[in-house]
C-alpha cells in the first residue's frame, strides 16, 4: 500500500513526463491532426488534465467549479455519459485554446489535485481515482509519441523528434518454444491496479503450442514483400485483402522506397530499414498474412499470456531498458521467447471480447474498455513506446485490424503434437 | 452411407428448389441488386450452376469445356484462386446471360452432373463435391430469399413474394434455463457433413449460465424504441453507436411507422408488426444494445451450442415444420429453450474465429470458409428461410455485426451462480 | 399549321418509334442504370408516357384519374412542380411495373391522347402540349440509344445494339472557313415549335473568325494522345485536370486498348477506332484541351450559330441521311463547315445562359430547361442519335463539362483578322 | 509612371501589411485550414514571398539560390508549370516551416526584391513583375481575413479578430437607376496594370435594364427565410436544390440561431444580424434563388461594368473609406446605384469566360486566370477585405457557385422597356 508522499510523488511525476514529450515541439506541431486515429499534442495534455477534472476534482472538491466553461467539451474523448464533444476527426481544428493556455490549465489541475491528496489522505476512491487517471494518463503518453511521429510524417522532410539514432539491434537465436497447455488460468490476479477487462481471473483449456522466441524481423517481412506477399489474395483475410488494394498498401506504414532501398520514418528521422530488428507497423491483416505466409499463425491472446507467464516475460534484461524510441532487438541471454515486453504491441489472433463474468464499472467510467468490445484485435505486451510501469502479462490492448500507426508487430506460433 | 440413387435423387431436389424459389418472379425483378450485400437472383442461379461446373466438371469430367466462355467471370463469387471477377457491388448491371440462358445453362450442368454421378458410382472425392455443392446451394436458397425481400423492399407498392399471410403467433412461456456448463465438447461429431469450420471438435470450460427459453419478440423490442433504445448511446457498442447515428437507424430493418403503427415489410408483402412474433432483421448492434438494455447478455457459440445439444433443440415439435417464409413464434409443449433451430438466426457474443486445430481445405475450395474469420460475428440455429435439412447444431454463421437483412434475431442469456 | 389528322399521325409515329428502339432488348436490359446520369429504357418508356398523363391529360380530359396511382411517383423526372419522385440513381432498383406493364401504360395513354385530340381538334393549347410532348419524347429517343449504349457496355461482351457495321468513312477536305461576324441575330425565328432557351431572338456582335470546315477526327486525337495529352496540365482547364486525374481518364469514353490497337464499344458491337472518323464521348474539358494543344479554340454557340446559318448547315447532302447509329464522316460536296448537323454534338465554349429576355414557362412545365442554366456547357448540332426532325440550327443542347456518354465532338475555331 | 523610390515604397509597404493583419494571431491559429477552399495563414504568408522568389528572384538574380530547397514545394499554389506542390486540402498539416520560419522567409525575400530594385532601376520587365506580384499579395489579403474568418468559426467561444463592433448601419433609398444600354465598350482601359482577363477591351449590345440603388440587406433576405426560402424548389436552380439539400442549407454561412434570434460569426466576433446591413456569405445559387423569389434577376457582368462607369462608382463618398471588416450600409448622398466597390463582391448572372481576343501570357504565369474559364461566376466590385487601391471597375473575380465564405452579396437587376 502506498503511503500519500508516494502517491502525490507519482502523481507529479507522471504528470511531468507527459509535458516533457512535448517540450522539443513547436506550438505549429501542436494542433494539427495527422489522420483521424491520431489526436494533436495539444488535445493529449488537455485531455488528459481534463480526465482528472471530470473524474476527480468535480467529484472530491467542494464547491468545485470548472476551470474554463468550453473545456469540458473540447477535452472530452469519447464519453457519451459525460454529454458533448468535439467529433474527433476535428481535433485539429481547434487552434484555441493555445499550448500556454493548455499548459496553464495542466498547472492548475495539478495543483488542485495535490491539494485534495494531501486533504483527504485515507480516501481509497480518491487514490483508486488518481491510480485510474495516472493510467490513463500513461496510454496517452505512448499515444503522444505515436501520433507525433504520424505528425512530423506530414512533413516534406521528416524531421526527426529526438536527436541521435536508433540501436542497431542484433538478433538473438531463432528457435521455437514448446507449452504444453492444458488447464491455466489467465487475467489479472492481486490487488494491484489493473483494467476492467483484465477481469475476471478465470481458467481456460489450452491444446500444445509452440512460440516463436524472437519477433518478426524487417528483413523477415522484405522477404515477404520480395515474393510478392502485397500481390497475392492466397494469404489475406477477405477484408484484409479489400484494405491493401482500396489503399495500394505495399509496405509497412512510414516505409518509403528510394531506388532499390528501403527507408522509414521513425522517432530519428528518415532511416535506412534495418533488417535485424523486429518489422513494426503493420495491421493485423499484414500480420495474419505473414504468418499465412510462413506456414504459420499468429497466437491466441490466452497462448501468449500463458506463454508469458510461463517465460517470466517481464524479467528479460534489456526489456524496458531505457528511453529508446524506436523498436530494436539487440541479443539477450537466456531461452524460450523474447522479448515479449516492451519492444512491440504483438498481434493476437483474438477478438477482443469480455472475459466471463466482465463487469463494466458504473457511470462514464464504465465506457473505458467496454464499449470497444466488437471488431478490434487483442495485442499483448507493450511497446518501446509504452511507459515501463504500465503494462502487465495481463494487459490487453486493442486496435482495429486495419491500424498500423501504433508500434505493432508479428510474433509467430503453431500448433504443437500432444506428447 | 447414401446409394448413388439416392445421392442423384438429393441432387435433383435440391436443385430444383433454387429455381421453384424464382419461378413467381418476373425476369426484371432477377435482375438488379438492392445493396452490396446482396445479389441479383438471376446470379445466384447462375453462380450455384458455376459452383458445379468449376469444383467438380472441370475435375471429373473428361474433355470438360466450359458451358460459355465467360460465365467464369460473371459467376465467381469470391475465388482468388479461381481468377478474376465481377466486382460484388457490380453484379446488378449483368443483364447478359438473360433468365432463360441462365436456366438453360442450370440444365446443362445438372445434365452433365447427373452423367458423372452415374458413371462413377464408387468415386467418394466426386460424391463429397456433390454433398459440398448442394450445401452450398442451401446456402444460395437462404440468400435467394433473403435478397429478393430486399428486392421486392424497392418497389413502392411492396409486392408480396408469396400468397397469404405470415402466421398469427402466440408466444410460450418466457422463463429462464439453468446450464451448469463444466467441461463440454463443442464441434462436429462424426461422419456426417459439416463445414471446416466445426472443426475440430475440442473441449472448452464454460461457466454455469442460464438461457432465455424464448426469443425476443417484437412487443419486447418496441419496448426498447419507446424507452429511446436508439437514441441512448448507454446501451450501444462505440461501433454500433456510430453505426446508428450514420445511418439514421430508428427501427428493425424493413420496419416502417405509418402514423402510430408500426409495419413491417415481409416476403407476404406490408403487414402490421405482430408483438408476439419474434423480432428480426436486427443486427448485432441492435442485439446486442437490447441485452444491455433488458440487463442481460448475448450467448457465446458456446453456450448456445451446449445448451442446444443439452436440449435436443432438433426434436422441437413445430421447428422448422413448413414452408414458413417469415418468423413467428407458434407456442410448443415442453420445457427448457425452445425454437433454438429454423426460426432467427441468433446472434452470440462470439467473434467468428478458427476453432483450435482448424484446418482449411487446400485449394481455391479452401476459401470457402477460413478468410472470412475476421470482423463477423457468429450466428447459430438457422432460420425461416434456412432449409430443413441443411442446419445442424455445430452449424457456425457469421456476418459483419452491422448486417440486417438476414433473419437474425435475439436469444438472451445471463451468468450462473454456481450451485 | 397542321391539321389534326397531321398531327394524330405524326403523335403515333414519334410514340411508336420510342417502342421500336427497344424492340431488340430482353426485358433484362430495359432494367439497370449504368450510372446515375443514365436512366433504364424502362424507365423512359414509362416517363414520356407520364409526360403526356400529366401534362396533358391531366388537364384536358374529363374526370380524368391516373392510369396507376404510384407511377407518377416512379415517372416524375425532375418536376418539383409535380411532386415526389424516385431519385435519379435510384431508377434502376425499380423492376415494378414490368416491360409489359410499361408498354401496357403507354397503350392506354396513346389511346387517351388520341382520343383528346380528335375530340378537341381546335383546342390550340392541347396541340402545342402534344407538340412540346413529342419533341420531349424525341429527346429521350436520343437519351434511349446513348443509354442503352451504356448498358451494353456493362456486359463483358460488350453486346452488339444493331447489326452490321458502322460505315468506313473517308473524310472531306480539311480547309477552314472565314466569317466576318459583325451585328448578327441569334435564336429562333418563326412560328414553329422551339424550346423557351432559344428565344429571345436578340442581336450580338461578333468579331471576325474562322471555323473548321471538318470535325476532329479520332485519328487526330489519337495523336493528341501519343503526344501525352492526358499527361499534360498545360493543356487542362484546372477543374478539367482534377476530373483526369480523379477518373484516371486517358482516352475517350468507350476506348479500349488491346495491345497496340484501340477499340471503341459502338451500338455495333467492339470495333476497331476508325481514324478517319469523327472522334466521340470527349468531355467538354477533353475538346478544350485537345483545341489549347491544337492552338485553336472551340467556337461560341453564338459563332457556331451564325456560321450554320451561312452555310446553309441543314441543307448538307447526307446529313441525317438513315439510320446510322455511330458517327462517321463519309465526304460531302460543297464548301465551308461540314456535317454541322447530325454528326455529333459539338462543344462550344459557351455557359449555358439565359438569352436576354428569356422567361421560363409558368408552372412545373417551366422546369424543362431554365432551372438548368448553371454549371452546363451549350452544344450544337445534333448527334447521329438525334430524331432527324427534331433539332434545329438555334436548338441549344447542355451538359456539364465532364459527361461524355453522348454522342459528343469537336470542331474547332479561332480569331480571324479584321480585313 | 512611377520612380523607383515609389515602387520600392509600394512593395514595402503591401508586404507589411500582409504580416500586419496576422499581427494579432497565436502561431496555433496560423496553422490549420478549417477548409479545403481556405488555406492557413502561415501558407498565405509563405506562398506570397514564395512567389515573388520563383517569379522574380529566380529570374533576376545573378547566382540566384532558393532561400529553402523545400519551399518550392510547400509553397507552390497551383502552378503546374513550376512543378510539384502539396495538395491544397493537405496544406493544414504542414507544420514546418513554424510562423517564425516563415517570416524569417519573407524577410529574406524582401531584402533581395529590393536589393533587385535598387539595382536594376529601369527595367520594366522587373517593374512589371513586381506590380504583379503586389497585386497578387492583395489578393491574399483578402484571403486571409476570409480564411481567417474560417479558422476561427472552428472554435467554440467565436473569438473576435478585430476589438469593437461592426458599425451599426442605417440604409439609403431603395430604388432603382434605369440604364439605356446599347453599343458600349467593356473591359479594361488605359496602361495601368490590369489582369489579363480584363482583355481585350471590347464592344457589346446590351438591352435596356434597371439595377438597383441598394445592396439586399439582411432583412429582407431573413424574408426570404420565414417565406420558405430555402425550402422551395421553385427557386432554385437545380444543382443550386442539389447543394441545398446535400448541405442542409437553412441561412447564409455562419449564421446561428439562438431561440429566435440570428446571431452572425463576424471579425468582430459572434454579433446579432443587423437588418439593415447588406446579406453577405451568400452562394451565388442563393443569390439566384433570392432574385427568382424577389421576381427580379442578377444583373450580367456587362449590365454591372457599364452602370459602375455611368455611375462613377468609384466616387462615392464613404467607399473603401477605412479598416472596417464586415460590411455595413451606411447611407450616402447621390442618386444611382450605391456602393457598387468596396462592400461585398457581388454575384452576377455571367459565367467565367474569355473575352473576345483574350491571350494568357506565356509560361507558369499564364495560369494566373486562364485556366479557371469553367464552372465559375463572376462577381464584381470588391469588399471590404479587398485592399483598396486593388479594385478597379473592369475586375473579374470569380467562384464556383457553391462558395461562400467569402464576402459575396446580391444586387438585383431587372429589364427594362425600351423607350
Amino acid at each position: 500500500m502506498r503511503t500519500v508522499g508516494q502517491l502525490l510523488q507519482q502523481f507529479l511525476r507522471v504528470r511531468a513526463r507527459t509535458e516533457a514529450l512535448c517540450a522539443s515541439l513547436a506550438p505549429e506541431d501542436q494542433v494539427i491532426q495527422p489522420h483521424p486515429d491520431a489526436s494533436p499534442a495539444k488535445w493529449h495534455l488537455g485531455h488528459t488534465a481534463w480526465f482528472f477534472e471530470t473524474f476527480l476534482l468535480e467529484r472530491f472538491e467542494r464547491g468545485f467549479a470548472p476551470h474554463h466553461p468550453d473545456y469540458g467539451f473540447l477535452f472530452n474523448s469519447y464519453y457519451n455519459g459525460i454529454g458533448a464533444r468535439v467529433e474527433r476527426p476535428l481535433r485539429g481544428l481547434c487552434t484555441r485554446p493555445t499550448v500556454a493556455e493548455v499548459l496553464a490549465y495542466r498547472n492548475a489541475v495539478d495543483e488542485r489535485v495535490a491539494t485534495l491528496i494531501e486533504e483527504q489522505p485515507d480516501s481509497a476512491p480518491l487514490a483508486a481515482l488518481v491510480e485510474l487517471g495516472l493510467n490513463h494518463e500513461q496510454q496517452h503518453q505512448e499515444l503522444l509519441l505515436t501520433d507525433i511521429k504520424a505528425v512530423l510524417f506530414q512533413e516534406p522532410v521528416f524531421p526527426a523528434y529526438a536527436p541521435g539514432k536508433p540501436p542497431q539491434a542484433g538478433r538473438g537465436e531463432t528457435g521455437w518454444t514448446r507449452f504444453t497447455g492444458g488447464r491455466v488460468w489467465i487475467g489479472h490476479e492481486g490487488a494491484d491496479f489493473c483494467y476492467d477487462n483484465e477481469l475476471s481471473r478465470h481458467e481456460v483449456l489450452l491444446r500444445p503450442y509452440r512460440l516463436a522466441n524472437e519477433l518478426v524481423s524487417n528483413g523477415e517481412f522484405l522477404r515477404f514483400m520480395h515474393d510478392g506477399g502485397y500481390a497475392r489474395p492466397e494469404f489475406w483475410l477477405a477484408d484484409g485483402w479489400d484494405v491493401v488494394r482500396q489503399r495500394g498498401w505495399q509496405a509497412p506504414q512510414y516505409w518509403l522506397q528510394r531506388g532499390d532501398d528501403w527507408f522509414a520514418h521513425t522517432l530519428y528521422g528518415l532511416q535506412p530499414v534495418d533488417p535485424l530488428a523486429p518489422v513494426a507497423h503493420v495491421s493485423f491483416f499484414e500480420a495474419d498474412a505473414y504468418a499465412r505466409y510462413a506456414g504459420k499463425r499468429l497466437p491466441t491472446e490466452l497462448e501468449w499470456e500463458h506463454a508469458a507467464r510461463q517465460s517470466l516475460a517481464m524479467d528479460h534484461p534489456g526489456a524496458l531498458a531505457g528511453d529508446v524510441f524506436e523498436p530494436h532487438n539487440a541479443p539477450v541471454a537466456g531461452t524460450g521467447p523474447r522479448r515479449m515486453v516492451g519492444e512491440v504491441w504483438e498481434w493476437t489472433n483474438s477478438a477482443y471480447l469480455p472475459y466471463p463474468g466482465y463487469r463494466a464499472a458504473s457511470g462514464a467510467i464504465g465506457e473505458y474498455n467496454g464499449k470497444f468490445m466488437v471488431n478490434q484485435v487483442v495485442l499483448r505486451g507493450g511497446s518501446v513506446a509504452t511507459p515501463r510501469d504500465h503494462v502487465r502479462l495481463s494487459y490487453r490492448n486493442f486496435f482495429h485490424p486495419d491500424k498500423r500507426w501504433q508500434f505493432t508487430g508479428i510474433r509467430l506460433a503453431e500448433d504443437a503434437q500432444a506428447q
